[in-house]
């Protein structure tokens, strides 16, 4: 059987290992080099031409039925020690006296969120968790665009403790949700780092408002679409597109995949970026020369006209 | 109709021009966002997925039959000056005393050929020029992967004269070839420099060597498979994996499209990366942690064990 391997950045190192392994039982290996940043990007129209049987997707649950091709979605759990860390966090979150804690983490930690609440219970604290949507839904589990876990128990909590590595998941918070949070502590691990990160979310928040603000400036836009199976959003550029030409203004529709930042930076005559792919792309709003806005921004800004 | 364009770097600038006057004409367009090095990368995954009839390809002439989808291919003549930049070329040849002359260029200056060997004529030194294989089948024209044009007048002529913008094609006939080159005049018609480029050539030979050494080291390898169309290579990658192997080696076969440098970095399991995909890749060579050379090199450092 021929199959492709996809890794997320942080799996990468040990994509060789890896692929021996699925050697050794007589398979026939290829390993996608693209970022992958989510189960919404899985590489089917690679896995097609290079005639591959199924398509191994390492590092992320479910998100989407595939009917072209054989998925397995494998989950590498953390191997690290929770205990050391969840004495700083308990340390922490005594300092301001809190007593009911939210639990929020990425799919790597999910078999050690009992743990978590068991220590949190010792401690004193009340633990709280929820399943988020269809997306991420297993206790506590986000995703880097999808804090649902988080919504459904905001208002019970005093505070948030995101657990797990990467500010890409830790950050996720402020990155998707742009209304007031409650306090939220990032502890990692693998570094042993504990630290209240309300700061870091307040300036992604503040970054947003100050792209939008360029953005209402624009007389000509980009409009991004993902060709990536899970961020496809053709439609929503369309009615995007006819929203701006309405106003008198003009837009025109870029595809892309992973889309790379000097490519987008030498689309000189647009003023303006409209994100219909992964919401997670504004991040690298410091990549680009002109102000990148998500889809939901853009009719936000629309209604305020 | 719903037409894909497809614009190499230095015309996206112009992309929502070029896009309004399609849609003038009743097309709706979209703008492929993907960098495209040449006509051997034609969006057609792309153009399906967002049901386009028609691929418009601008700045590279035809390269291939495909047939899943009608392709158009436009060459934008270069309207920019000859007779000053032609000047200044007279001048360094006469300076050397050569009285015979190759002439090789990019698609963009393919109408100005003839006018270049005629003011070549008339400062009383020889033209010569050639067609190069299929994929570059016009008098004179080079790609970056393919400078048979060159090759069928080396032994004529006893300089070479580039004339056309960029580092790309400038430095192909070094970056291609890797054996002794006659001297290379550089004429930039945009910035008007014209300047011999032996020693940027020679650099560029060097760099591949040593990345050549290094692999000779390397106890596994990264075979790159490219996607795209024109590029690629799955058997020649299979041939050389099983080559690693019989030599005791270990290899792996990574596929990608445009290749992200971080991502490939994070293979941090590999010692080297050979390529099977665009043979310019290995330009690149200073933003990857570790040597990458291409497949032919890499036969020749098999034979060479």
């Amino acid at each position: 059987m021929r199959i492709l391997l996809q890794f997320p950045e942080g799996l990468k190192q040990h994509a060789l290992t890896y692929a021996q392994e699925y050697e050794r039982k007589g398979d026939e290996v290829i390993i996608s080099a693209e970022p992958s940043y989510g189960a919404c990007d899985i590489p089917i129209y690679e896995a097609k031409l290079l005639k591959c049987d199924k398509i191994v997707h390492f590092g992320h649950t479910k998100y989407m039925d595939i009917r072209e091709i054989p998925v397995e979605y494998v989950i590498i759990k953390a191997d690290v020690d929770v205990k050391g860390v969840m004495k700083e966090v308990l340390k922490k979150i005594a300092g301001k006296g809190y007593k009911k804690v939210g639990i929020i983490t990425n799919a790597s930690h999910l078999h050690q969120v009992s743990d978590i609440k068991e220590i949190l219970r010792e401690g004193g604290v009340e633990p709280f968790t929820a399943k988020g949507s269809i997306r991420c839904d297993n206790e506590a589990q986000i995703l880097g665009c999808d804090v649902s876990a988080l919504n459904k128990i905001r208002g019970k909590v005093e505070c948030i403790l995101y657990f797990g590595a990467g500010y890409f998941h830790a950050l996720a918070p402020g990155a998707v949700e742009d209304y007031t949070l409650p306090p939220v502590l990032w502890a990692d691990p693998y570094s042993k780092e504990v630290k209240w990160i309300d700061e870091e979310l307040r300036r992604i928040q503040k970054k947003r408002k100050i792209a939008l603000a360029k953005a209402y400036e624009a007389k000509t836009f980009g409009i991004l679409v993902s060709t990536k199976i899970g961020q496809y959003g053709l439609e929503s550029a369309h009615e995007i597109k006819r929203a701006i030409e309405k106003e008198g203004r003009k837009a025109v529709l870029i595809c892309g995949g992973t889309f790379d930042f000097t490519s987008l930076n030498n689309f000189t005559d647009v003023q303006c970026f409209i994100n219909t792919a992964c919401p997670r792309l504004i991040d690298d709003q410091s990549k680009l020369r002109i102000p990148i806005i998500n889809a939901s921004d853009f009719w936000t800004m629309i209604r305020a006209n």
